[in-house]
């Protein structure tokens, strides 16, 4: 495709249909849409706007001027002329998609991709009466369709292979994880899943078992996120630890035949099937050990976590800060220390620039804490904050002397420079590796303000006897080489 | 309880009774464990090493000196002695955990909650033949324990109201989302929505529909995602859009006859049904709007994606950066711009301080991708890093003038201070706000290194014409006045 032109054609808006104009536009297709709803420019503006908020949160920092161009066609032929791919979504009846696929197919060439957003339709019966029906597939997406990845490929009688094979390549490259299915079935695979659960969900209700909100915290604090990263299979393969999946599979035998759930017509267990299980899971995992596996699992949920934490949401509302739940026996800081250790980790995983070292903005996040620490130790901590008080910074001086790479141990060792009633002169060196070698150093003025009034005011006494506390312990080190000094450099 | 006492006891050690003693000793309890098997200790101790890497990631900085402890007693009565908690995870088997009941309810004292994780054994069962019965609950876990907050009440027939009250509470209290089951039944509810599903999948690969490997693909880069922030009935109201709940559950009605799973055994389709779906589903979304539960929706999935991203993992894998979808359209930088814009966009969610302002190394973060900018519009962008050369900061000097609160317009304009061969001296200038007020102001030093050699080394010359280029067109500026500036106070 020397000269691949990127068109896209979408018949029928709404949800999904204005999802795949968001996805697409993105993917920088022109998308030409065809829909008769007097309201669908409407519909479809409001999920680009949604995608576009999106992709602001995703793609930091990215200007939005390479995105394809929307326009509406007055008819199917004019939507779909020239398109690369042509994305269905009308309303869930037959007779429906096989009228506009007829229309499709009398539209296309052959350079055409044609998909089909049903949720489960049979793909033979809609390409029944199209010309190019080889060209014709379900391609299902999940809602919202600008986020979620995945879109279940399924041929019917008439696709070809060389149509599969194009589209696999096409949904990949605009983002999406395309999965190829093997048999056309009702409901296709993820339908099936969702409606196992759902008649399952609706027995639950109805006997006054739980309800729709028991259900769904049930849901989002435990399996689904485990369902997020790996899966049930890859899930129940970690189950087993050491022991192996095989082992685990076997332990469940015997519960597939108690009345777990009202599904009672269950496979029949036999050698084949396990067989069949471990190796597509052994394929599926590519040789991760259990260990490894456990080891990414942990990441992607703690991951998950920090995200529902700040977002004040779901299963990050249930956490506890051990901090917070073990008052009891509060951390304290040793003000005459020496050195004044105020903060001691290791690289995250999360802190990586492209050559797998600390990025630069991570330093500062890192001195960042440390500063807080020593506030902390010093009286203006968080329930400082909450009567009105704070300590803001108003310069700060970065020096970087040394990489540390991911996973490295590093620490801070704060010294206080200054300090008068209002404010306060830091300075931190940041030291890691095995070597234990300086790394960077920071160095920080601060302002004590009242926050309600808005403007600096004097420290309190509880504090600054701190501060004098610390002062007092670092009396005979010497200034460190680097405080007060500007950056510049030497003119040619 | 003015004498709160932090002690549980763990009986059954293993994946799940381990995941028990690590969550506890988080929350600053200690524990005592009961288990005869020879290597418990060991599974134990690993699954606190696990614990311990995900608090590390999960509250970075902290140390772990508050830990609870971990001791190992040779029969119940001496592990639950003093416990407020007794947590059992043997096998399951019922006259075995009946016996190991027994055991415990004849060494408690009123106090104690005792909490089976059993899977699907009944609690009145469980319960039969034990002392302390109304103190004894099935409290039903997720693995990995020390990860996942739910955990599923669910009282026998002895259990008393007082004892579920009180084992909620502590749940709680302990960073898990306790979730009382009104009745009990087989599997509780978590595991009979993941026997179904289980089920329907067993009946996929027999049938060769799709392979372990396949519907964990489908399920991780799509449903999964969804349920892990909103479980299923929450997202199916918002597939209803504006139409509303009950509509949507209506058009579900149909495709229940339909043969979308092997679970042909459906309830029956009432209104009675669907009034109480809706009405526990408004209790359970507290008032948000379809609109706004999109948002949150879209924030946690765009979230989420990020996190896989940067684990290279699931749906993170098959995101493509819209810069790189669209390179036929590159974005290019105007050099000769005045002023040279380097950045712009919104301050995001997830850059807030504790007052909802953008915190200070979100700062840093922004410079450091309108340095990026400026780098890679002069030909120092990813494909000149693979080609091992690169620009690293080695000094950073950054004033804060003014807050920003979050969601508002920032950008960022910069100017060239100087360069030369190996180095570069770039100012940064942020404004933002709807007055397009001064925030901040960073000054950064970098030097062009040879990376594979691990020196600073001359820049080409492609380089150094677009920085000269700038350099021209910036000619005219005055200086700014903070460049070359040195922290510092006066002394009083």
């Amino acid at each position: 495709m020397a000269e691949f032109v990127k068109k896209a054609a979408v018949i029928g808006g709404g949800v999904i249909g204005g999802g795949w104009v968001a996805r697409l536009m993105t993917a920088g297709y022109d998308v030409s849409v065809f829909d008769p709803h007097p309201q669908a420019e409407k519909y479809i503006n409001d999920v680009i706007a949604r995608n576009e908020a999106a992709m602001l949160r995703l793609w930091p920092g990215q200007t939005t001027g390479q995105r394809g161009k929307v326009s509406y066609a007055k008819t199917i032929g004019e939507a779909v002329d020239g398109a690369v791919l042509v994305q269905e979504s009308v309303p869930e009846r037959l007779d429906l998609k096989q009228t506009i696929h007829q229309e499709i197919g009398e539209a296309i060439t052959d350079a055409a991709i044609i998909g089909s957003s049903t949720s489960g339709l049979l793909p033979s019966d809609i390409q029944r009466m199209m010309p190019h029906a080889d060209r014709m597939m379900v391609a299902h997406p999940y809602n919202p369709v600008y986020l979620l990845p995945v879109v279940e490929i399924v041929g019917g009688a008439k696709t070809s292979a060389d149509a599969i094979d194009t589209a696999m390549k096409l949904y990949t490259d605009i983002g999406m994880k395309p999965v190829h299915i093997a048999k056309e079935i009702d409901a296709f695979v993820g339908d099936r899943l969702l409606e196992a659960m759902w008649r399952e969900s609706l027995w639950l209700v109805k006997e006054g078992v739980a309800t729709a909100g028991t259900i769904d915290d049930i849901v989002r604090n435990g399996l689904g996120m485990r369902f997020a990263q790996m899966g049930q299979f890859m899930t129940y393969r970690l189950g087993g630890g050491e022991g192996g999946f095989r082992h685990f599979l076997e332990q469940f035998e015997p519960s597939l035949k108690w009345p777990w759930t009202k599904l009672m017509d269950v496979p029949e267990w036999t050698d084949e099937l396990v067989n069949d299980i471990v190796s597509q899971s052994d394929d599926h995992t590519g040789g991760l050990s259990v260990g490894e596996l456990e080891t990414i699992r942990d990441n992607n949920l703690v991951d998950f976590l920090k995200v529902l934490r700040r977002n004040n949401w779901g299963a990050g509302t249930a956490l506890k800060n051990p901090a917070d739940m073990n008052a009891q026996q509060p951390e304290q800081m040793d003000a005459t220390a020496n050195p004044l250790i105020t903060w001691q980790g290791n690289v995250h995983e999360d802190w990586a620039d492209y050559n797998n070292h600390m990025t630069e903005f991570r330093y500062l996040e890192v001195f960042s804490m440390a500063t807080d620490k020593l506030l902390f130790g010093c009286g203006a901590g968080p329930a400082y904050v909450k009567e009105g008080f704070s300590f803001y910074t108003v310069e700060t001086h970065i020096r970087h002397v040394d990489e540390i790479a991911i996973g490295e141990p590093i620490h801070v060792e704060t010294r206080l420079i200054n300090h008068d009633g209002k404010k306060l002169h830091l300075y931190h060196d940041m030291y890691g590796g095995g070597d234990n070698r300086l790394l960077a150093t920071g160095e920080h003025m601060l302002l004590h303000v009242d926050m309600n009034a808005g403007r600096a005011a004097p420290m309190p006494d509880h504090i600054s006897t701190a501060f004098a506390q610390i002062a007092d312990a670092q009396k005979d080190l010497p200034a460190p080489d680097a405080a007060g000094a500007a950056i510049g450099m030497k003119r040619k």
